[in-house]
């Protein structure tokens, strides 16, 4: 089970990263989404949305309290940071954890996060966005294998070379 | 030389996951970030800036005309759609390129882009978002490996277990 926690979100400035930061989450094999900061009724049907037609399981939580979130979890912590340590040294050990908690911060993560997560760990230690941290963490994470089964899906691509082609399941 | 092309920028909505592809583009290896839509200069600065902080050659320029861009690049052109074929298949022919267009779309991609480009390829045929699927690609097109070397970078991340270090290079 992996669960992402987004912290902070911000209704205005944030919607469409945590919309991308859920929608990579339930591509790429977790099973829920969690998000702190500001309630945001319409990021949780946009992706309720897409878990219907495309299926999940995966759903979006709010929650008020994260650090009680984080502190009563149990499993392995990792959160992405760019100031981390490389992926790299520690995602083997990562794999083998039933219960996963993968905290994507916001604009200012608070040095809690830091000393409560088992692992602090970065894509690449260069700036560039939470989204594609998250998309190569659960991508190494899966042994860079994507999710095949999408439980109650409506719907499905089948690759083209050219154009579009989109299929009732 | 791997460029970014990035379609159909909007200035109000696509602000943050234009630039959070632009900064992908950077960390991972391309040179050159280019988009049509609506010109916008606080993208420009904000990339600029990081480009400047954290090194480069990474640079962004607004282009009026899509297609005679497309049209004129010299080089392979490889566009990154949720249709189009796994990318496995074809990384190990494009990775041989030396020049190298990577077109992201945005919210609706003209047929003729599918048509003009030399392949149409996906991240995992499940909808999620461009950056992460820039981000796997450039990833996986340098055989897993994260650029090293930001030329005339003012400070880089020394990677911590826990907490912040930023030096000056």
């Amino acid at each position: 089970m992996i669960r992402i926690l987004r912290l902070g979100h911000r209704v205005f400035r944030d919607q469409r990263i945590s919309s991308h930061v859920f929608l990579v989450a339930r591509a790429f094999g977790a099973q829920k989404g969690l998000y702190s900061g500001q309630r945001d009724r319409n990021l949780e049907q946009s992706i309720k949305r897409v878990a219907e037609q495309w299926g999940g399981p995966f759903s979006v939580e709010y929650i008020k309290d994260w650090k009680q979130e984080i502190k009563n979890f149990k499993g392995m912590k990792v959160h992405l940071t760019v100031y981390g340590i490389p992926f790299q040294k520690h995602i083997s050990r990562i794999r083998r954890m039933k219960n996963l908690l993968v905290i994507v911060g916001g604009e200012k993560v608070p040095p809690e996060v830091y000393k409560s997560s088992d692992y602090n760990i970065s894509v690449s230690s260069q700036p560039h966005s939470e989204v594609s941290s998250l998309g190569i963490f659960l991508y190494e994470l899966s042994g860079r294998k994507f999710r095949e089964k999408f439980r109650k899906a409506k719907r499905k691509v089948i690759p083209q070379e050219r154009g579009k082609k989109v299929v009732k399941c």
